[in-house]
């Protein structure tokens, strides 16, 4: 099994079996909506490096769930109105991110309720499950994430999605406290720059779980499964 | 007020008060203790970037407790025969770190109740508040710090400690996804090594909180309790 | 102020005034929906005790917000297919409660996502808030209750709602250790039988908070109130 | 399998094998130290009723160790200075409990860290694991013990210990919303009086879980092993 190291390709030991086991696994795809993804002006916070994901994304989870792998769909929804944001104890990236980016003109509209910029842009399948309550940069909390994963059986979870260096980071590192095992695919996440990125993959891989490509994953996930039929 | 924007460091404009409120604020200082800290061939998990830091966190402890901000100290501690970790579901960090820095001899000892390597390096006054049930490589989950901070009454955080891309950072998003003001202290904080430590200093930058030098948030912190102590 | 203990009505002394402190107080009214209150023979998991509090209910939150009171409605919301129940872990009810009452003809149908069973009979007004996030008998965990009361600002928890010896107990407990002030509204709740309602109460006014009529409640945020506007 | 629904013993049905599964089952004692049960003017929280099943208590233990079945004690233990009770936001308890039994002398001394009211009066065996950290009434929050159930990899919890339609009633509740099977043993719990208790207890049997003597217990578990032993 490959996987990278502090940015590099490598041949694994033994001992990251648990990792692959595409029989408790889940997909943990986060927020490939609208609010980051659309190319308009007025996207309340833009991800434009994550649009070239899609496709690449969508393409993924048709192999997985062809392998039995299911696929949950975490997305950001605030109440209207913002009780539970920008009228409550704002997020802080609203205080913080424009500092390096300058001005985010719609940023109050982010994730709304009923709004477009909570519609996934990734296909949803009718036996994909989504999680709409999401509220900060965390999959887990305050969500039912933890929660649904125990009741599907799942001990190894598999993320993608938009902000490698913020919310897939906060779920690699969340995740691996609740005791999963974590992959981060590397070719099907997006970072805020490309060196915040390849910092966030390399603090995964230190710390966290394994940086994997997505054909070596999907490799991986064969070659166990045909393990299991031939016993 | 000053603090470094993705690794500048720059003067703020208005809207940062709350981080700078000593009234509501208690520092989180994070795993100074000897499994990280110790200079010898057993030490378990060893951090030797952060022994420097040991003088320079005690002397802002002290200033701190001085202007009336308390200190909590959080540290690892795991049972005894590792019901917990090495014989529950292993820390990843255990599966991955290694892959990095080769074995480390002694990890099985990391943090064990009762031994050497739960002693914090760092001096506890008797005022200092201390959580001693850190799990994994989160402060927040499974402990109760977030129910502590909530009885004390505190709205911002303060963290410093080893590792600056990994139990810091972690507490950062943890903090900031609980609704916290975050400051990470740039001086009293080290990381795996400079390049992590640059860009975990980035990650939190644009994205949870302030980065900031200790003597800036000093001057903050005595600028604020003045302005009070005239209305 | 009065309030129950042990099931007889008193006078309390000082040290209560929290309890009635409207400014930081909100009303947390539980799974007032069509599936524990529809009077039809698919009713997935009735509550017909609680058919008589939906309009006593419905006045007292239309006083609260007069006062500027928040009333926050949560209710249970189940994933279509079962993956977080039925086929996941079932929720203990299902197993236990049949025991006593007999078989549940369609209760697999309990709170599903979409379906009428999660429709609300009480009133909404567009300034409430909706929770419908919950998933087993806790209103808590795993929802974003405790994270938006935060946001809220609220100190005081005012429960209503059916089941007041299973979720609204549930809710007194999870609240009273999430150091929110407890009152359960003895004229807004119902039990599974008389028996069961008055045993809850009791543990509510023993442990847990002060089980008040909303009547000495109303007259207890309006003096709150009146002192405050007077200051 | 014999069990107590709504106070009477009946033989179950098929369906609740998952509760007797001694292979995936510990028993979580609660808060028997002597800050409940010392008998002496100056115990800061009394439950008398409950000295009576100390004995009772370490004669199961001793039954399920020989038969492979873990034991957690979880016990209150408060920090020095009153940070996160006393003079931090005070339990619930603290203020209504008087209103029944009257003034409770030692109340502020109630699991200091480091007195004589945090020591357990059961016996601890090398094998027990303490979970030391509970800090109001749920053994669950803000304590690790979901967390450690999980790495022991348990499905199914056996509570016993003192203050049934309290501490006891709140684990059975936390334990059925984190999808834990739950069993109540009738002869090792104790209530406030026994009205709380018989009421506790059909609580229980309505919503959470099983309530069962411990010879039945033991009995049920046997039989799996047997059966488990013979495949």
């Amino acid at each position: 099994m490959k996987a990278y190291v502090y940015g590099t390709k490598r041949e694994l030991p033994e001992g990251f079996e648990e990792f692959a086991d595409a029989t408790h696994t889940a997909i943990v795809s986060i927020d490939m909506h609208q609010g980051h993804l659309a190319d308009s002006p007025d996207c309340p916070c833009p991800a434009p490096r994550a649009r070239e994901i899609v496709a690449p994304i969508d393409l993924f989870h048709n192999e997985a769930r062809a392998l039995g792998v299911p696929v949950v769909h975490v997305k950001t929804v605030l109440r209207k109105g913002g009780v539970d944001d920008v009228r409550g104890i704002k997020s802080a990236w609203r205080l913080t991110f424009p500092l390096y980016v300058g001005d985010i003109p719609n940023a109050d509209e982010h994730a709304i309720e009923g709004s477009r910029w909570t519609e996934l842009v990734t296909r949803v399948a009718p036996t994909d499950v989504v999680v709409a309550s999401k509220k900060r940069l965390s999959v887990f909390y305050p969500t039912d994430l933890d929660f649904l994963l125990r009741n599907m059986n799942v001990r190894t979870v598999v993320l993608n999605g938009g902000f490698t260096d913020c919310c897939v980071l906060n779920a690699a590192f969340d995740a691996s406290n609740h005791n999963y095992r974590v992959v981060v695919v590397r070719d099907l996440v997006r970072g805020t720059n490309e060196e915040m990125e390849e910092a966030a993959l390399k603090i995964v891989s230190l710390h966290l779980g394994l940086v994997m490509d997505s054909a070596d994953l999907l490799d991986a996930w064969r070659s166990v499964l045909t393990a299991h039929a031939a016993e």
